[in-house]
């Protein structure tokens, strides 16, 4: 089977950055099967990335070696990552955006070295391109750099609960429909207060009338707030960090 | 020789669904080629989706599998449906997207089987992924689900002729460039009106000076409407809808 | 090994274009792979597409093809091309977007025949793709169309060096971080000029403080301008052709 190496970026592509480590990839790692997860993540939004990250990584076949370059701090201090866990490969800096695969138990981290000659702007080519066609011809990750103890680590915001029982949480992203995600997991039967405003938790969008609000449970398990047929980030004024509470029934 | 797996949808990628279906598929269909059309229809815009589709399906080998996700009506009841026709196979939602493919005299149709535990809000990872990896496999379509005989669908407008002789049709997309496309077929030698322009019928947007308006017959036989180097929906007030009339000399 | 055919162009994908190149491709080379650089050129800009090929096409494996397609002139009397350089081949418009390749001593050009039926506004389905597919099934360069003697050529603009040793240049390209890149070549220990602010070439952004203009050695050697954590074009005022000089110290 040949190699599978996702791509996940905040380049766009019109500049040209992801072509050229695509040239990279297929230079160094012959046959390698190459897919684009993104290139539109919002410029040097790690929070973002990370969420993405999340959703897709463990959906990819055993072996896949996913490389993330959102990275702000490009050139400073901050280490280049290699990362082995539940039987996928991940290349990308170490600002928390692959902390998906770092949270779990069996997570094997080494800090990538950094080759001479290498562009101090574009780690992206000369850094992690490199170690991920290394990983997709079957090199060891031990081989790539030396074990690192304690990567960066970010965390989808815990709800707490309140003395009344209801769950106070957030919205942790907006999609591309306007849908609002939280981070409320929840199950039918419930209600999501976004302000004065009182949401039943349905099945579907489709329970409820064109240009309604409706909470549902999203396709990660989170709970989504959405308007059938409309933008609910936009008609309820919600953005990464707006407050909303769960009440069970 | 590998089989093909198109994706056509509305998604965006930077929220990770065209990721996570990626995996589904590479995970469910060992060794396929993943074949991006576009991820980038207006959101929820089937008609778009369709005029794409019409363009893009046959032009791929015998055996490609298109999986089309535009779907307002996801979670609602409308069904799921894997089509055969004209050697290849799709896969999408029955709102008139997949016309196209339905209206061959040998379109065979099935309605999807929802598996328990499907996502209310993403068929496009937990029903349509499954079905075409299923496809790609070398499935039999007629283990996917019962036969399905009245599919929706959806046609381009057709133009009606006046007394005098002229067509009268309409704008049915605008694209990138700013062309408009409109539902006439016609030859050169015509002329097209647009409100009180007359604009002739040319073999190409080189034969007029920089700057006019012009008409062509366009790639899928359609008669477009464009100013050389310019955006013709802006200058000349179009969009989707707009009425136009052919006359022929 | 599997041929490898990438695409580059201005056609942005929800139109469907890409997606007929790509069934033309997959059905007249099958099982060739195919790589998109970008579709998202901006409408017709052959010299952000000149750049963004240059940046690319040499990182890709010796037997790429790579099929180029920003051509505001489809239709007119401009030739279309095929050109083997360098161990990899090229197709597209005679507009100047194939220089990089075009330029390289070895450089091998012919002028492909238009088939009949091509449509006149759709080259990269009808005559370029065809082509492409054509020699990455190994066909013979010379076997697609005669001897082509006088590409046209584009070039980066050349800084020109004032009487007290300062080089005078400008902003070739913005990226989509806003960082300005400039036809300047140079080596950390300068100080660019842009209008009456001097800004220090430092080796990486992360050396000045967030907010803080700097200039760096870009990725492909040229002297880009950026604001950490920032937009440098915006908040400097820069666009393509803006004037930047460089003072060695």
């Amino acid at each position: 089977m040949r190699p599978i190496i996702t791509l996940l970026t905040d380049f766009g592509t019109a500049d040209g950055y992801v072509g050229e480590m695509k040239g990279v990839l297929l230079s160094q790692a012959p046959g390698a099967e190459i897919v684009d997860v993104t290139h539109d993540i919002p410029p040097q939004d790690v929070e973002t990335a990370r969420l993405t990250l999340a959703r897709v990584w463990r959906r990819f076949p055993h072996g896949t070696v996913h490389v993330v370059v959102v990275d702000p701090g490009v050139g400073s201090s901050r280490a280049a990552l290699a990362v082995a866990s539940n039987g996928r490969f991940l290349v990308g800096p170490d600002n928390g955006v692959l902390s998906p695969a770092l949270l779990l138990a069996d997570a094997r981290v080494v800090e990538l070295a950094i080759p001479r000659g290498a562009s101090a702007t574009f780690h992206g080519r000369d850094i992690f391109s490199p170690a991920a066609a290394a990983l997709a011809r079957g090199e060891s990750i031990d081989a790539l750099g030396r074990t690192m103890d304690a990567p960066q680590i970010r965390r989808t915001p815990e709800p707490t609960r309140r003395a009344d029982g209801a769950l106070d949480g957030e919205v942790i992203a907006v999609d591309r429909f306007g849908n609002a995600i939280t981070n409320l997991i929840g199950l039918r039967g419930g209600t999501i207060e976004v302000g004065e405003l009182v949401i039943p938790v349905r099945h579907t969008y489709a329970e409820v009338a064109s240009g309604t609000p409706v909470a549902v449970v999203g396709s990660t398990g989170f709970i989504e707030l959405a308007v059938r047929d409309g933008h609910a980030a936009t008609t309820l004024g919600l953005s990464r960090g707006s407050r909303v509470a769960l009440r069970t029934l």
